[in-house]
């Protein structure tokens, strides 16, 4: 059993060449995911691989009808008129500090395969209160790219993010300097306490003028009542693996 | 030393042919080993084969007469008229998230040597408070078991067991879709605080309509009280071990 | 840099072959350690090995003149009339399950290769509480050898020690037996609060009982008292790493 | 992906010999950190080499104009009249405790390589409370070391430093015994709560007096007040972190 297992749907994917990749892992208020997630459906990008890794939580996630599959993230590629853009979306984060590190690393050889020269990774920031004026905080890997990042609405804050960005959407802008890759991370404020569909708005406005990729938000709220349902049953189940623990042995 | 060792107890396991593995290893109230050892029991099971693994708490187990054995994951078979099955039970889950893969991986390994072509995973579902009537929840790994699983008198509820399934009875699942064995988990109800011979009761009744095994389950009020000693002596092990790690260095 | 590297300090070491090995590493109340040293300074038995680990915790340790050396476990050889003895002490057990495993591995390569036919583990065993009656529990790893132990004045107590032996001188005695090496486990009741010179001497005399070996026990409490001061210090240590750990970057 | 990663900026680094190295990297009250830093930009020590490891935390660090870069180790050279340093400071200590051991060999390779022949490693020794008197605690890796350094200021304190130093500054000591370097560390007493200049002046009047480098301390207290901004900020990344750990599915 490998580390990391990559599947790919679609034969001789270097062929489909991608202009950027837009990752949206789970994060602070699902911002990420949630735009992601969004931009998927409105787009009708297509799954081309799956990702699964012994760096994942060691469970398998039970979809409402009672199906249990691994935990998956997920490659969604689409092809537009001007651009073509790869998705990074799924169910987790590593749970390692290395593995995070190796994860990165996987998605990056996936960019690559593609050609991708740019990546976006989208994530809420979290400020612990709510919010009326919501800022889209910004971070790149070269400070040739901030002048664009700063016309399209995103901020600067000297002080913010706080020095340092954790998991992947901070790797890839790290990681991928090595490989020639541009990196963009946007971060919509959010309280942190729910799936948070105006943040995702915030960034996904952001996005929009940066790509020109133009998508409807009227269905961000939908989806966000769905993810939280979700993300309310996982915290049960982790209540459940807290009693688990409890009785490891019999 | 290997990260996982399995001992065969018989020449050319290949050679006899299960149709089902039933999992029963450590969890919540004790649900599913107790029920896995009721039936090695009752059945008369052979034990073909054990596993160590460096993923089991770096400890041995002292039976109650003094002497040591390794922490061991087991292997018991049994021929029936209608049905060979491989029953998997024993001390410890993994200790670690990785190991969880990795182990889970060996168990499909030895269930894919013996011909394995179904694989039910038995466990509880805590609740945290005393419950009158007990419901079986189940999980598949392709909604073409559903009905059959549902008619055998298991539920599917839309919110539990809450969006995963911890350990190897959530992987045997999700891991053996890839190897093309098909994954039913049981779960009984159970307050989850002691051994729990009821919710194993109830969890074996559908299992016996699945399956077709019929025991006696007299015994399994008394199996779970000797197991609770075990579980007893356990948990005293633990304090034991929680004074130790305060006076590592001398 | 390998992850466990042993020194010996003698050429050939297969040829001094050894009948036993005596085992005292850190643990609840010094019990195992003190007696351990006290055997090597009352013999005068050699150091033969060093053995060094990346599973120790990441830190050195310095001597009360100032001087720094790398964490060690060590292996002491003494030649007696009608018996060679292999001892195994040093400044700490494994810091990650998994090295448990493979340290222990390591010290039972060391065994087989001076020929050591039976392992002797010794440890305390916390009550929580002061005892004025100190019985020396015991555990085997094959039940020919309880006779012999309880002869010797050790107790097989249903109940204690609870179920379990963590560390290596539990992994001694269950991986030993693959090796088809004998392992006897003694504890000493022990408060363990402070390292135990009163738990020690009845190890001791049990031990002495089963292997002949006869020393002076007059100086354990000069040597727990010099312990002591040297686990105090290591207490002192902890702490001041506890604050490290608020500021590890800067 | 390597677990370690060197790159150098030099061709031929071999060629470069270097007397000593000044290991500088994080830990309490930064002293060890702030001296070094100071160092490298009064003498205007050229960086050769940076370390990028998946034993660092999973994350980018952002500078104040919102790039990202990966977390760095570096190593400068300078080259004196009378004396070439290799100076090791950066952002992290390993976040796990086999990665310290890791590292620290990959130090110790480097030092190797330019043909080091003794390294200072640099630290604070929080005591918890302000301190008048700052004492600069020392520890070495050989005793013949001693004089010299109780000679320029140092105190061997026969309690202090209980017993263990933690991280790179204990380990390139007790590591560098096998490669025949000499180690001296030296501590400087430090509340532990800021970034301490005055712990810095202590220790680098005592490092003055051993290598002979001397500069001007004034910009020491200047150079604490912008890593202490940088350290608060961090803090703040930490506290986002938290709540990211909360929500890290969706």
């Amino acid at each position: 059993m490998k580390d990391i297992t990559i599947d790919f749907f679609e034969e001789n994917p270097e062929d489909n060449r991608c202009d950027i990749m837009i990752e949206g892992l789970p994060g602070v208020g699902q911002v990420g995911k949630l735009v992601a997630e969004h931009l998927i459906e409105e787009l009708g990008a297509e799954k081309v691989a799956e990702i699964q890794s012994v760096f994942f939580p060691p469970q398998v996630i039970i979809d409402e009808t009672g199906v249990a599959h691994m935990p998956n993230n997920e490659i969604f590629r689409y092809s537009g008129k001007d651009l073509n853009i790869l998705f990074l979306t799924g169910d987790f984060q590593s749970s390692s500090p290395e593995g995070h590190y190796l994860m990165t690393d996987a998605y990056l050889d996936i960019a690559e395969k593609y050609g991708v020269k740019r990546i976006y990774t989208l994530g809420g920031y979290g400020v612990g209160h709510l919010i009326d004026e919501i800022r889209v905080l910004a971070a790149v890997n070269s400070d040739t790219l901030k002048d664009e990042v700063e016309k399209a609405g995103a901020v600067f804050a000297k002080e913010e993010p706080g020095g340092g960005i954790i998991g992947a959407s901070g790797l890839l802008l790290g990681l991928g300097v090595r490989r020639e890759i541009e990196g963009i991370c946007l971060m919509g404020e959010t309280s942190g306490y729910l799936v948070d569909p105006k943040s995702s708005a915030s960034v996904l406005e952001v996005l929009s003028k940066l790509t020109g990729i133009e998508v409807d938000p009227t269905k961000l709220v939908e989806r966000a009542d769905e993810m939280e349902v979700f993300v309310e049953r996982l915290k049960a189940m982790d209540q459940q693996k807290s009693d688990e623990e409890l009785s490891y042995i019999g």
